[in-house]
C-alpha cells in the first residue's frame, strides 16, 4: 500500500493513521471490529510504498488475535496486536460507567487546530483530515501561557463529517496536541507506544475527547486518551507512551 | 522453561507471571529494563512445559523493541510487544506528577489477600508470592456488601519481602482481584489484553496500588491499575481489557 503525504507531521507520517491501516488488515466477515489495538512505534516510515503483514495467531469464535507490522524496505517501522471481535452499539446498557466529560463549550465556541500555525514551523497533516475543536479554556499555550494542568479537551470528528467508526477512533486516539505543551515543554513528542481499547460503535455526531498526563519525568510522559459519543458513552480509551526533550 | 503450577489461579497461569518470563526474553545488556509492554492473551497455558519465542525488530541507542510469544504444544498462549530501555530510579526529579494516593491505612491495618477463602472455590496461587494488603473501605463486596465503586485500593510487595524490581511490577499490576467483585458481578475476569508502562527503578519498601474501572458492558471491562513507590512516586500504570459473565 501506499502512505498518503497529506497525512504527515512534520515529515512523518501521523500514528494514529498507521494504526488503522495495521488494525484494518486484522478484520475478518465474523471478527470485524478492532477491540483491542497495542502498538510499538519503532522508527517513522516515509510516505510512499510499505508493505502491511497480518499473521494470525488464534481465531476464537468471540475474538480473533493477530500479530501486524508495517514495513519497508528500510525495516519494521510499526509493530501492532490486533484482537477483534464484534463491538456493540453505544446504547447498549452498561453495567457500570464513570460519568463523561462535562462543562465543556459547544463544538462551535471551540477553535479549530490549524494544520499550520504560525507558530509551528511544520505542518500537522492529520488536521485537514480529522476536526479537532479546542476547549479555549486549554489554548493558554498557545499565548505562552501554559496552564501547567497537563490536559487538553475538546471536541473532535472527520473533516469530511461523516460519522466515525471505530477505525476513526484509532486516528482519533493520536490526534490532540502533545500535553508537554501544556507545561511549557516545546517540540514534538513521538509516540513509543500506544493502546487503543475500542468500547462501542460510536452514535453519530460530536465526539468528546480528553487527553490527560499523570507523569512527566526522565524523558518520557503518558498521554490517556479518552473519547465520549453524543450519548455521552465512553467509546475509546487510549493510552501512550511518548518521548519529549528539554529544549 | 517450565511454568511452576503454585502460580495458578483456578487452574490456569497467572497472567502477570507469563507477562515476567516474557518482558524478561526481551531484555539485554544495554537495554536491560522492560520500559512499555503490551500483551494480548490468547488461550490459558498448562503448567509444565513452554516455549517464550523473542524475535529483535530493532535495536536502538535507547530502546529496542521485541516481539515474544510464549507457545506450547496446543498453540500460542500469549503474544507481548516489549520496547525495553535502561529505566531512571525513582528519585530523578519530575517535570509534572499528580499527586499520589492519599488516605490509604498503614500496612499492619490493611487484611492480607489469601491465595484460598472461604468463599472461593479455587485457588488464587499469585497470593502466596504476592503479599496484596487491602485498604478495608474496600473490602464490602466479602461481606456481601459491595460498595458499587469499582475501586480498589491497597498494597503491594513480594511475598520473601525482598524489594521489587521493574519487573516484579509486571506480576504486581496483575494482582488485585477483579474489580467485578465491587458491582456484584461474581466470577473470575480473565485478561484480554494488558499494556504495562514501566516510570521508574522502585524505592525500597511497600508500593501502593490502585484499581479502578471507567466501563464496565457488554462482556468487557476495562482495569487501570497505577503503582506508587514508598517515595509516592508513581512506578507503573497498566491498563488492561478483560471479559465477565453476568452469573
Amino acid at each position: 500500500m501506499q502512505l498518503d503525504p497529506t497525512w504527515e507531521i512534520g515529515g512523518n507520517p501521523h500514528g494514529g493513521y498507521l494504526l488503522r491501516h495495521l488494525a484494518a488488515s486484522a478484520l475478518d466477515e465474523e471478527h470485524p471490529d478492532p477491540l483491542a489495538v497495542s502498538a510499538h512505534f519503532l522508527s517513522p516510515p516515509k510516505s510512499g510504498p510499505v508493505v502491511v503483514q497480518a499473521t494470525r495467531l488464534r481465531t476464537g469464535r468471540r475474538v480473533a488475535t493477530t500479530a501486524t507490522q508495517l514495513s519497508s524496505t528500510t525495516g519494521v517501522h510499526v509493530a501492532a496486536l490486533v484482537t477483534a471481535s464484534r463491538v456493540g452499539d453505544s446504547d447498549e446498557p452498561a453495567r457500570f460507567s464513570r460519568p463523561p466529560l462535562e462543562g465543556l463549550p459547544a463544538p462551535e465556541d471551540c477553535p479549530r487546530a490549524p494544520s499550520e500555525a504560525p507558530t509551528n514551523d511544520f505542518r500537522v497533516g492529520h488536521l485537514d483530515h480529522v476536526d479537532v475543536r479546542w476547549d479555549p479554556a486549554c489554548l493558554g499555550w498557545v499565548m505562552g501561557k501554559p496552564s501547567g494542568q497537563a490536559e487538553f479537551r475538546g471536541w473532535i470528528r472527520r473533516d469530511d463529517q461523516r460519522d466515525a467508526d471505530l477505525l476513526d477512533l484509532l486516528v482519533f486516539a493520536d490526534s490532540m496536541a502533545p500535553t508537554t505543551y501544556d507545561v511549557g515543554i516545546a517540540g514534538w513528542a513521538p509516540t513509543l507506544e500506544l493502546s487503543v481499547l475500542l468500547r462501542a460503535r460510536p452514535a453519530p455526531g460530536w465526539l468528546q475527547i480528553r487527553q490527560r498526563t499523570t507523569l512527566i519525568a526522565g524523558g518520557w510522559l503518558d498521554e490517556d486518551c479518552d473519547i465520549w459519543d453524543s450519548t455521552g458513552r465512553l467509546v475509546a480509551q487510549a493510552r501512550q507512551l511518548a518521548g519529549y526533550r528539554e529544549a
